[in-house]
């Protein structure tokens, strides 16, 4: 079996492109070392490969289905989840008093990376509960702990519960509603949808986080509240008592993801559904939207594993099968070579390497701003956040929608056997298709980065990005093999400086519709040219480890595997120079010009 | 259940942009009219919408199987196959005295088109038939004909059997053997992958058509030879007898197309496999080819309308489902607006009008084509020839890509619902994505054109398209709302012209390996060209259509549906112009630039 994510590369971009080995000189990190990063890198892989890659088929064959009005998994889930939470991993990023071991986030992130690209459908049951924890963490009350601390222990499960069937991206038009007791609880009552993790026998007990409206709360976003709902009410001493009555009305059934238990559940049918609200009425929105960052750069991510792993198995692939020959070859009866000697084979492989490193360079990047926010330098920390903010959208939507390119190309490159279930790039694909839509769609992001991110704080968030970029266009001029990626950089970046100010000095008479009726060329004008930065950071990582002299050529033969690395890492940095960023000016064009044929078009002239 | 395709943009396509009315001009077609060819469509559209699309997504969900040894299918598929054969479809474009009706190729194409709309899967059977049958009616003998009438009526199905395990798109390196016998019938042994409806029971027999070596044969494409080769022996009155050895060996399980049966088959497995030579000996692969154009423009029609049901089916939800507000509402309280009425939501919608209506036109001016080439003037055959082969790996890879690009957005425009098997768009994303695959690779098409078509008769056929451009670009002259999409058209058409010409120029010193290692970029930036030409056209017959009066936005209240129609042709032929056709310059920079990031990487660098 292919490996299914290039550990070489994960060392490189955490190591040689981010200075995560220096980490352990921040207090909170102080007990760690770039060594003990790499055994957890080490574990996580071996925990991966043995108990998540080895049924990420069997997952995506054997639906979940409700047998009895219980959700039925195959064993291996359960397996699954066993060794991920004794390999610590629930709770490896919590404070040390919460049994943690106050991991980095960009580390904990390229630990969970392993388990998107191994099996993403097994892998969304802790990442949930994951995301459910550090939520409470932050927002919920020191009694609302007998909620947190089995989450944290693997023994429950989590989910968040938004959707609801009138109101998918809308979450302004959510009705569930929420009536106070004299207790202090709360009984809930509708009908949530799309909610992964939703039902299951993986845990005793499941705990929802649910948005809901306290009866009688303002219209919009002002008015919906966060509640904590199991799915068994709590006993005395913390253990799962009588049933909560929130109802599981039926599954989903998606192209991928199948592995995955996607519920529509019905709350307070049958009986009274209990929660308890988190912090204060109304401010449900905003603690939802606080993990935010942290949820849709791990969209990406996945994004990103799920074409890492396509790749890999179609580079796998190329190597092995032999078909065809070059139109130089004239004899046909020389042997058929390789796939990846064909030139628009290696094509299609330089350009999934470009967008997965690229997309996995960008979502490492914001994952370490994340660590910057609470340990890094105080002063800097303003311009991180909004720094971080303008990456969000980019690191979500960015890999979601091109790592779908890079998984075609993996179909492609194994052709008619890529189209049929006995080799894994067709799933990948299908999995991946998920990734544009959930976390907030395309459009969503698009209208986040153009509509908020590029505005706020009169925009220092963009300024904060031009400048490290421009920094590392500075570093790179040492080394004259990031030529190409340097100049395609500083030439998008041009563009984008040259658009966005187009944007901003002639949105108002265009008026907020049509201002931001371009917000899609936004996204795709910024995504290619931070991905670009990124590759530009990756080239210059490379040429400085291969130096002068190996630079000319030269090396001793043990080194060749490391060289071979860099040399294929600013090969594609050309290709992505050479291909992709020249693609940057249309989308400014149509962004500065507010082109309007789709905004124009009429509902009846379809 | 919204259509499976605009039956008024065909209705345009056939009789508006294409003379297909006057076809009945030509002796051939005498019998015929403009009336007549609306009412067979007509038929097709009912006989497609009530017997194909009725069990699409169940043809989708139950996968043939294996029962005793037979293969196992819904029983709507046999019901589908009957009302295809009582419809007259299998013999409508055959002479007269075969049959059948004489009907146009460029108006069979468009009644098979609802079909593929319709239900994929279910009308492999019958197109598989009908290309086996067009092949024998060219090169099998008189007395061959016991194997060609049964599949004219559709008693009997056919297939293609090309492909072997070891040799995909390699055709050259196939190695079924075909053993001379006495009596001048062969021997066949091997084993052929990804034959389509290699094994049913939907009818007494199945006659293949394999490529296979006569013993002793040249190696490479000279030694393949053509056999007819059924799964029963024929008695001496014609009538299916004992087995002919033709044995199941599995069956592919595919991520689409799921409902048609995709075989594993060994010839002569347990016995003797006998087929019958067509033609001459090491004429296999000529013979086979000859159908070429006519299969791959069906490949790419079929794409266009997987794409077509899609925007369908997208259209229709984005009408109807209310979610969210536009950036310029500020009250909560407010509705809902339709999804249309989002920017993003109508630029999806616009683009995936573009890619699937283009790509209509594009299939149906090459199928037109296919007439010229037997009943046009005869002084012309020979630039139409070599203009439609020039033509057919565009309409052929050209849908089959961008539709997919068109699935993606239908299923964004619904979101979360669109990811799930309640709607059909993931359905017909996962049938398109073989599409760019069978039939030959999108690779091979590349090669295809710019190794061959566009070098074949010193450029005669590139030569022969940019006439035919130019003319229709003067004709657009009268009509001032095509001017964005003139501009882009010609400016389209100048890239292409300059970067053939240095391709051209500058071959001989790339040697042939670096000199089509941009074969991709030259099918991207001429497909893109050539579609850009037909919204020209479209745009022209709209602008026609509407007249100078209404141009100016009059109209009676009885023509507003027409009216309609052609603005929306005029605005979405501006969007190709502003979104799409600027993409061709980059295409062309690759190609004549010899672009070589890609080709230069080494395997080690991975």
């Amino acid at each position: 079996m292919p490996p299914f994510l290039d550990r070489r590369d994960l060392q490189f971009q955490l190591f040689e492109v981010l200075d995560t080995a220096r980490l352990p000189e921040r207090p909170r990190f102080a007990e760690h070392s770039g060594d003990f990063y790499r055994d957890v890198l080490a574990t996580a892989y071996a925990v991966a490969e043995r108990h998540f890659a080895n049924h990420a088929r069997e997952a995506d064959l054997h639906e979940p289905r409700v047998v009895g009005g219980r959700v039925e998994l195959p064993p291996a889930v359960a397996q699954a989840m066993r060794a991920y939470r004794e390999a610590g991993f629930f709770s490896a990023h919590h404070d040390a008093e919460l049994g943690g071991l106050q991991l980095p986030n960009v580390v904990f992130q390229a630990v969970q990376a392993h388990f998107q690209a191994a099996n993403v459908s097994s892998a969304s049951y802790p990442f949930l509960t994951i995301g459910n924890a550090n939520l409470q963490r932050v927002f919920a009350s020191p009694e609302q702990r007998r909620y947190l601390l089995p989450l944290i222990e693997g023994r429950w499960f989590g989910t968040m519960a938004l959707s609801e069937p009138q109101a998918g991206s809308a979450l302004a038009d959510i009705t569930t509603t929420a009536a106070e007791q004299p207790d202090g609880t709360y009984h809930l009552s509708g009908t949530k949808l799309w909610i992964s993790g939703g039902d299951h026998e993986l845990t005793e007990n499941i705990v929802h986080l649910v948005l809901a409206r306290v009866r009688g709360a303002p219209a919009g976003v002002r008015g919906i509240s966060l509640f904590l709902v199991p799915k068994y009410r709590l006993r005395e001493d913390g253990s799962p008592g009588e049933f909560n009555h929130v109802v599981l009305a039926g599954l989903n059934h998606k192209m991928g993801h199948r592995g995955t238990t996607n519920t529509l559940l019905n709350f307070g049918e049958g009986g009274e559904t209990v929660g308890e609200i988190v912090g204060a009425p109304g401010d449900g929105l905003r603690q939802m939207f606080h993990m935010m960052n942290e949820a849709r750069i791990g969209v990406g991510l996945g994004a990103v594993m799920s074409g890492s792993a396509g790749y890999q198995a179609s580079l796998a692939y190329a190597r092995e099968r032999r078909q065809g020959r070059l139109p130089s070859h004239k004899d046909p009866l020389s042997p058929p070579v390789p796939l990846i000697q064909h030139a628009d084979v290696r094509r299609m492989l330089v350009r999934q390497k470009c967008f997965v490193e690229g997309g996995l360079a960008l979502c490492l990047y914001a994952a370490s701003l994340v660590d910057d926010l609470s340990t890094g330098p105080a002063e800097e920390r303003e311009d991180t956040a909004l720094l971080l903010g303008l990456l969000t959208p980019l690191a979500k939507s960015w890999p979601s929608r091109y790592s779908q390119d890079a998984l075609s190309d993996a179909i492609q490159v194994l052709g008619g056997a890529g189209y049929t279930r006995d080799h894994p790039v067709e799933m990948h694909y299908r999995n991946n298709r998920l990734n544009p839509i959930h976390e907030g769609t395309e459009g969503i992001q698009a209208l986040d980065l153009l509509g908020r991110k590029l505005t706020q704080a009169g925009g220092r968030g963009l300024a904060a990005l031009l400048a490290r970029l421009r920094a590392d266009l500075a570093a790179s001029e040492a080394f004259p093999e990031t030529a190409a990626i340097r100049a395609g950089v500083q030439e998008a970046a041009g563009h984008c400086t040259w658009a966005l100010g187009e944007h901003a000095r002639r949105a108002p008479e265009r008026g907020p519709d049509l201002a931001l009726a371009n917000a899609h060329a936004a996204l795709e004008m910024l995504g290619h040219t931070v991905v670009g930065w990124q590759w530009l950071r990756q080239a210059t990582a490379a040429a400085r480890a291969l130096g002068p002299e190996r630079g000319q050529g030269g090396g001793r033969p043990e080194e060749h595997f490391h060289e071979n690395f860099y040399r294929g890492k600013l090969q594609a940095a050309r290709f992505f120079a050479a291909h992709e960023l020249p693609k940057v000016a249309l989308q400014a064009q149509l962004l500065a010009g507010a082109e309007a044929s789709a905004y124009d078009m009429a509902d009846e002239w379809f």
